[in-house]
């Protein structure tokens, strides 16, 4: 194919990185990956926060469930849905920024950083780093909003960090391309559909923790489901004016 | 730098594409490319539905605003949020499927399909294809829905046309990464500050449009927020189970 699909391909996340941290150089080609996405209606409404400090790291450690490779990382980065540009926007524009408000803009802003941060992955990739999405920066929102001064109309969504890998690993098999990819129209599977995945998915965790761990990637979801997480979302996202109406 | 780096910076959004279909082959890469991105705790939250059917995309041009680069393209992907499949799961593994209803699986399910696409535009313009977002498949989500036989817990979000384009543009300007990036924590900015930038970008659709079109990105934000649109996007999602706490 090309190497670009070879980068692509190639994915798997990153969980031990050496402890030296991104040149400038590095940081800003990253960053202006992440901002060479496609935008909405040319909206860019997302930030990214660059988190170097170890204090400050060490806390989001600590927040994201002690996740040692936030702290021990290249860059920690912090992807922001940031509509408070706009809410600057419509006040310096005397306009009614009401339509802020709804649930549209906040998909446009999810959206928006998510193309964003999956340019910055691909990016880091290609250049020989490693990264892994921090989805735990969602565990304590409040917090960690007040730890980066995250004002109104903006809010943290997940973390990626970026570094150097201490080891290479492979890819985490993906469910088959039948389970996901419908021809004109979608095409709803029965649980037996996803027998021949389980068993890859249990064979790999077998011989992955020698025996310890036997379950199916339906089995993991199943478990999954049953582990409602992050339940004060819908109110911290209405409090910073996120998906009102 | 690289050339995948090149990939990602040379980024722009085509809208006239030949009338010639994907292979098979392109359209299998495509998709692989699209699954090995990051996925929050492996849930694989997200469809991909190819539309090639002729009256399917006529019918999708006209739902997304008359946009000919929805039926004229090489194949028309449509990006689904996808917990239907968790939904079958929890019925076959009978558990409560009750935090599936709540806004952080929404979010999930949003960003893995965004990351998942990002993934397929890179692999789409390394091969030397154009691609465009379509955000409009969210102008009538019902219909859409419908059309594609799209089931309950899943939400079509955005489609992503892919072909061979008609011509070469060149990647518009972003904001300047310091209005973007932030050091430590978030920096809110002021009007003032987007003076350079709002200055560029009014030169350069002065220059696009022969002066017809005079303004900055500020002045098009101002506008953008006073047109509220899509404000049946909540009832939808919730209607679809998404979200609803």
């Amino acid at each position: 194919m090309n190497s670009t699909i070879d980068t692509i391909l190639g994915h798997y996340s990153i969980r031990d990185f050496e402890d030296r941290p991104l040149t400038t150089e590095q940081i800003r080609v990253l960053v202006q990956s992440a901002q060479a996405a496609s935008t909405s209606s040319y909206v860019q409404a997302y930030s990214i926060i660059g988190v170097s400090d170890p204090d400050l790291r060490a806390q989001l450690a600590e927040l994201t469930g002690r996740q040692s490779h936030v702290s021990k990382t290249g860059q920690f980065f912090v992807f922001v849905a940031d509509l408070a540009k706009h809410h600057e926007i419509a006040k310096s524009h005397h306009v009614d920024d009401d339509a802020l408000h709804s649930t549209e803009k906040m998909l446009v802003a999810v959206i928006d950083a998510s193309l964003a941060a999956q340019n910055m992955a691909i990016a880091a990739e290609s250049m020989g780093l490693g990264i892994c999405y921090i989805g735990g920066i969602r565990n304590h929102l409040q917090q960690v909003s007040e730890l980066l001064k995250i004002p109104d109309y903006a809010v943290p969504l997940f973390g990626l960090t970026v570094g150097i890998p201490t080891h290479a690993s492979k890819p985490k098999q993906r469910l088959p391309i039948e389970l996901v990819y419908h021809e004109n129209m979608y095409d709803l599977k029965t649980i037996d559909d996803y027998k021949s995945y389980d068993a890859d998915i249990k064979a790999y965790y077998e011989q992955r923790t020698q025996g310890a761990r036997v379950e199916g990637w339906t089995d993991q979801m199943a478990k999954y489901i049953q582990k409602p997480t992050r339940l004060d979302l819908k109110a911290f996202l209405e409090s910073k004016h996120f998906g009102l109406k």
